[in-house]
């Protein structure tokens, strides 16, 4: 009974304090749901949470254990990129069962699992977030959805036709043209950052949006783009300016602003998935 | 009788200062050289040297006028992607006899001239390195080259039998899959970067390697990596070891270092077509 949660970490690493905080929310308010945080998860090598063979390994271990029904990356913050597409062929029947939760760099973990069709990707907060300010409300908007208490507005995507396509723009730039990079023709992309210049954040416009026509896709959203550093000199457009020149310039569709950042307010939206088929799974299992 | 430089801004703007710098060089010492400063360099709009038409329209008319020989690119900084394609098609037979000088964001405008197989792109130092300490020398190097008294060390090609490809890895990793990337197969793809963290770089690599293979180029050679901001924790590879990383994951030869890099010690190196071509040009030119 209940759904059986586990943490994984395949890009960087969190520390145990962060653990133990989460492990302390879920049990104390959350009966239906149970933890299980990878040791791998607070491993360092370097940069990463482990070198590129045990975040790989602590990966395909979660998603392959037919015991664990939900695989929540633990933080982004580069590295899953080294790991995702030797991961791809190592996934075996139980890793199609599971709903998989992300964003920022896990970007890529979601994107192969699309690419390669296989589980529910889906592009929400992560445990991380416990350490920004108001992050709790963004663990729990998880715990909530995967409980079946989340209120109306944690969930984004039940107003949309097409197929969604919700990431960080620098992760779906460095995507482009590689084996992990799903099909997304007839998707809508939301793509969101932080930390660009306005400069850059037009660069990857210039990048994505013409790759994106190639792709047929059926239109770009943009989500919040967050601390953005001060050049020398105002650029002279805003991101939505921005984006619809280059939408325009490359005729692809615009269309509009879509509740999801690199922050606390992060919402969950369904990757490249239909929503109705994943909440229909968590249904399932919880009962 | 000598060579006439057209100097025109698509990204970024020089102030008269340093146009003024440049002018008296090149009068005192270069009596093979004139010079010809489009007032565009000099204007502002935004982040810009002038709004996208102006740009635009100042690149074209230097390149489509037969009394210009040389198109040296004053200055990067982004916004070369802007105008690139469109000016394509604008250009006459008069732009497929010149010489077009630049690196950094220019890189987008070199890339454009060799998918449209337009003229003869080098990569090399640009006037704006007159602001850089050192920098004198570097724009010396390009002066000294057209008026056929380069050292030998200035230019960077006589030994490869393959064409080079010597591009910015920011610059090339936006241009993949865009209508301006030219065709690289066969090619040695040279890379330089400056400002980029650690983690950032090996990203890039990870984009730009694999889309390399599938490209079929020949190998990758590595330039300088400048000024990489330390990060909170170090990475635990350098440069040399994640391009090896890569370039054995994603089966590509890595084939060493080159001498090149976004400073003043930038070398002459051609883009995308023979060195010959463009030293029998000059010659042709300047007799």
């Amino acid at each position: 009974m209940g759904l059986h949660i586990g943490l994984c970490a395949p890009a960087t690493a969190i520390d145990h304090e962060l653990g133990a905080s989460l492990e302390a929310i879920v049990k104390r308010d959350y009966p239906l749901l149970h933890l299980n945080i990878h040791p791998q998860c607070y491993a360092n090598h370097g940069h990463f949470a482990g070198d590129d063979a045990a975040r790989r390994d602590a990966f395909v271990s979660m998603a392959n254990d037919p015991n664990i029904d939900i695989i929540w990356f633990a933080k982004g913050g580069y590295g899953s990129c080294r790991i995702a597409e030797e991961a791809a062929p190592l996934l075996t029947n139980a890793a199609r069962q599971k709903i998989y939760i992300g964003y920022s760099d896990i970007g890529n973990m979601l994107s192969m699992l699309a690419k390669n069709k296989i589980g529910f990707p889906v592009h929400g907060p992560m445990p991380i977030d416990l350490s920004r300010v108001g992050g709790e409300a963004a663990v729990r908007r998880v715990l909530d959805w995967l409980s079946g208490s989340a209120s109306i507005d944690a969930v984004l995507g039940r107003q949309f036709n097409e197929p969604l396509l919700p990431i960080n723009l620098m992760t779906l730039s460095m995507l482009l043209g590689t084996n992990i990079m799903p099909d997304l023709s007839g998707h809508i992309v939301m793509v969101e950052d932080v930390g660009e210049y306005h400069y850059a954040i037009d660069r990857l416009f210039f990048h994505v949006i013409g790759n994106l026509k190639k792709m047929k896709a059926a239109g770009l959203m943009i989500g919040r783009f967050g601390a953005i550093p001060e050049n020398d000199r105002a650029f002279g457009m805003d991101i939505e300016q921005m984006a619809r020149y280059w939408c325009d310039k490359m005729d692809l569709p615009f269309l509009g602003h879509a509740d999801m950042g690199h922050d606390v307010d992060n919402k969950i939206i369904p990757f490249a998935v239909a929503l109705g088929d994943i909440e229909r799974l968590i249904a399932n299992k919880i009962s």
